[in-house]
């Protein structure tokens, strides 16, 4: 039996499942644990005044030293934004490509953690040895160069985990995904293959890259005589760089905007990743030395971000640049789920300014469609499916999409973060459950904030707050100053002093009431003015503010 | 000059621009005053806690004598939601037709105000007159029964408000809308049209009714042995009449689920414009007599609302329908923008519970699309253009598609919420502004929260509150009680004794610091304090929650 055991591989996805963010798998076995990226998310609308969302590190904590790296499949947030909160815990080295590497250390640097952080450059097709495991670094297509799929050779077997991909056959820039080592790992044999699920309720193809700088080109050539802004994810590279061409060619200075904007193509440029002709890039204190129809703005905000360089232009609060009619915005992405609205605001108020805002046909997802993931299982036919990277929703197209190609349902695996799979040739189970919940950063605070403050902040949020302050006499139990009433979020109290009026009166009341039952505890006190408050306000308003009695014993 | 003045009308909207919803427009000339709709709208996200927004009827209130009635285009929320609210101050008589009327005298009766309003139903094509107009209810096509364009007769010309319409030529139930009443109009000269732009950023026609239908059918066929669960507004009377039909061709049960779902039905059953067939509607007490693939339940929620019937489905909470592998839920409708994360959630929570979900080609919009507002304005063919019912996109959108036809840009219109445009033959401009504020409606409260409370409830969802309660001494203004610190929705308060001690320390410094300096102003006091605290949790933390100091004078 414990032979059986010491067989077997574990996967335990501490994140990046039933959401799309937090990205993070360990992969165990025996006395190795590598990580997979190490990713944050976005809080969702309930997590009132969150920033960041960062997994749970408990159980790499208590295994530590079998923990031999971390292994960063790409440069994105969701899979390289929590490194500089996890290892001051997991200080272990980490490995990436060479882009990805200058975006963690830019991270590591903000952290003051670069000196402390060993880091080792991968090159694409190239492997490291940790522990009984090697990985191999696989090209693959996605939104950023240096994007990888990993293959993980282990005791029991070839783990793939694909990163985020697409199959580009005709990339912008470098080459496409490397299909024939997919083929090769393939005929040799892969246990299982972990694989990103975000577009896998969309049949089809991923169109190409190349489909979007036709239409930029069509775009440029269609508004010659205008100021152009065009909005994108800072993150997304390729699409800088091709805007960046496109702007060249038509004799266009490129101003970028927004400081991740600025942060990233620095570094995608002092690497090499993106190449802008000389004189192309402009700052924009210049812009005044050129012409409006000479002038591109590559930009943040394209989500609605409230306080990204699109959106402060959209309001009028941008030091620098004033949208003016005639002015052409591209908004060079889609809406992730949830930001609509505030992309419509922001649409609505560049309208209102006499610009004209375009938003077809500039964006390609950079994530595979159904037919991609048929085509990358077809060429790794592993024994085991792992879908990953995606909402429950997500996960479980990507299983029909999986058992279309003929595996079978106990070969398809749908886990939830802290899920232990163990996996070997004989069978795959899940056989245990580790910690993995969400950890809420707030500020400079991480873990401080749990579900008991969210649930005091959504209450806040819905009806504001009244303090009441009581002064009682020691012995007597009687009220000698106040009651006061002090408010927020409420009502206006200016025009509602006869509420006040009434909410003290009600709190007399109810002193009143403990002193004749003798009712001398300060807690039943408290909690005698606050229901009375609490019963009143409903009655009279269907309001539920939280309600807070202080008492002072004088 | 005054005669000139006496020949224009007024088009005075209080509501429905810059936004989807709470739409209302009054309609002046000399000493009449007739109002088109009275709806609320939903609060945006960053409206914490409001429940409704209703329209300032400032203006109308302070013309009161010449207002002569509301004429209500069709019975949604976002036309007659509001005049609960608005009745009481402008107690003037309701024209309606008689589903809208049904639908009105229910909101009436709830708020007990069927006594005191007068109600006259008038029938499509049926006129009624106010003042100096006379107001002509023309059949459309829409979502629900009872839409009505309204053609009102002015001394300066006539006006078309084309409600919220589209063409169908082919409406599952009822004729098509009267397009040779709007030709016959036309004919004879029309001054003005104010039209729907919901959809006028799409090209081409919204596809009829009867499209929906084919679908139904199709999946009701290929669902044979489900259970299914279909969720669409309540308010769209034909598409539930519809599923009703194609449950009762396939031998199912129709189950009606949600407060407003079965309100809305029954109004609509009472007064002949839904057609239920005999022993099809069950109560949900009695599912357990059929078995699963003889029933459907229609159900509230499609929009990811928490508390309706299909969310609590979902999430496990309802009483009596729980959800089991092999159910199939249709979502008979598309997200509002806004509301797609709640779709998804409720999407993946029923497909954890193994449910079916399919949200494919079972909706159609009841609004016209580009061609559609071509077709309308070609008919009417009308001196000048007002575009109505959308955010300020779906304006500009509406007012570009009026213009390829033809018309001029100084003959198009986009107005702002309380703009006064005074049109006659010779000329039409916005010749003043009156209030058309938004009102908030919190609980009972009307009004009585305002920008600066929601201010404060934003603060308080961002980071919680502290309040800080301290006792001086009358006199020496020298610490004799506190500071005690309380706080919600800041930290977990167990594990932060050593910061609610910093805390403490940092006020007792601030105190310590005024009795030196001499300060014995209480305001100045409390300023110190919250300053401090302020600084000292910024620099720790970089938060910034919502400080209350409380002084109280021994």
């Amino acid at each position: 039996m414990k032979k059986e055991k010491g067989k077997a591989v574990k996967i335990i996805p501490l994140g990046g499942l039933d959401k799309i963010g937090m990205n993070i798998t360990a992969v165990e076995y025996e006395n190795t644990i590598i990580v997979i990226d190490c990713g944050i998310s976005f809080p969702e609308d309930d997590m009132l005044g969150i920033d960041k969302v960062i997994p749970d590190v408990t159980y790499l904590e208590q295994n530590i030293d079998k923990v031999k790296g971390f292994v960063i499949t790409h440069g994105h947030e969701d899979h390289i934004g929590a490194l500089p909160y996890i290892l001051p815990k997991i200080n272990v080295p980490v490995y990436a490509t060479r882009l990805t590497m200058g975006l963690i250390e830019h991270k590591l640097q903000e952290a003051k953690l670069l000196k402390k952080t060993r880091r080792k450059i991968v090159k694409q097709g190239g492997y490291v040895t940790l522990g009984d495991f090697r990985v191999e670094f696989i090209k693959t297509n996605h939104s950023i160069a240096g994007a990888s799929s990993l293959a993980i050779y282990t005791p029991a077997g070839v783990i793939v985990h694909t990163g985020d991909f697409k199959v580009d056959y005709t990339p912008l820039f470098g080459e496409s995904i490397d299909l024939q080592r997919m083929g090769v790992l393939g005929k040799k044999g892969v246990l299982a293959v972990l694989s990103d699920s975000t577009n896998a309720m969309r049949p089809g193809f991923t169109p190409s890259e190349t489909k979007v700088a036709r239409t930029f080109d069509m775009l440029f050539s269609e508004y010659r005589g205008s100021r152009m802004i065009v909005a994108t994810f800072a993150s997304n590279v390729d699409r800088v760089q091709q805007i960046i061409n496109t702007a060249h060619r038509f004799g266009r200075k490129v101003i970028l905007q927004g400081r991740s904007m600025e942060t990233v193509i620095q570094i995608a440029q002092d690497l090499g990743y993106v190449k802008i002709p000389e004189k192309t890039l402009i700052q924009v204190g210049e812009m005044n030395r050129y012409p409006d129809e000479q002038l591109v703005f590559i930009t943040t905000g394209s989500q609605g971000e409230s306080m990204a360089a699109l959106s402060r232009m959209a309001d009028g609060t941008h030091k620098k640049v004033h949208i003016k009619p005639g002015d052409v915005i591209i908004l060079s992405s889609n809406p992730i789920p949830g930001n609509e609205k505030a992309v419509s605001r922001i649409i609505n108020e560049l309208a209102m300014r006499g610009a004209e805002v375009l938003f077809q046909d500039t964006h390609v997802s950079g994530h595979a469609c159904q037919e991609e993931i048929k085509l990358i299982y077809s060429l790794l036919k592993p024994r085991y499916a792992v879908p990953v990277h995606g909402e429950y929703r997500h996960l479980t197209a990507a299983a029909d999409t999986v058992m279309e190609l003929g595996m079978e349902k106990d070969h398809v695996f749908i886990l939830e973060a802290g899920d232990v799979l163990s996996l070997s040739q004989k069978e795959a189970k899940v056989t245990g459950k580790v910690p993995a919940r969400e950890i809420f950063v707030d500020g400079l605070g991480i873990g401080d904030v749990g579900n008991i403050v969210i649930r005091d902040r959504q209450n806040l949020a819905e009806h504001g707050i009244v303090v009441v302050t009581i002064g009682l006499e020691k012995g007597s139990k009687q009220l000698v100053s106040g009651p006061d009433i002090v408010s927020r979020g409420f009502v206006y109290v200016r025009e509602s002093e006869e509420l006040m009026r009434e909410l003290r009166e009600v709190s007399r009341r109810a002193i009143e009431k403990c002193r004749k039952k003798n009712i001398r505890e300060w807690n039943r006190i408290k909690g005698e003015v606050k229901d009375s408050l609490s019963d009143f306000l409903w009655k009279k308003m269907k309001r539920n503010p939280v309600i807070i009695p202080i008492i002072m014993e004088l």
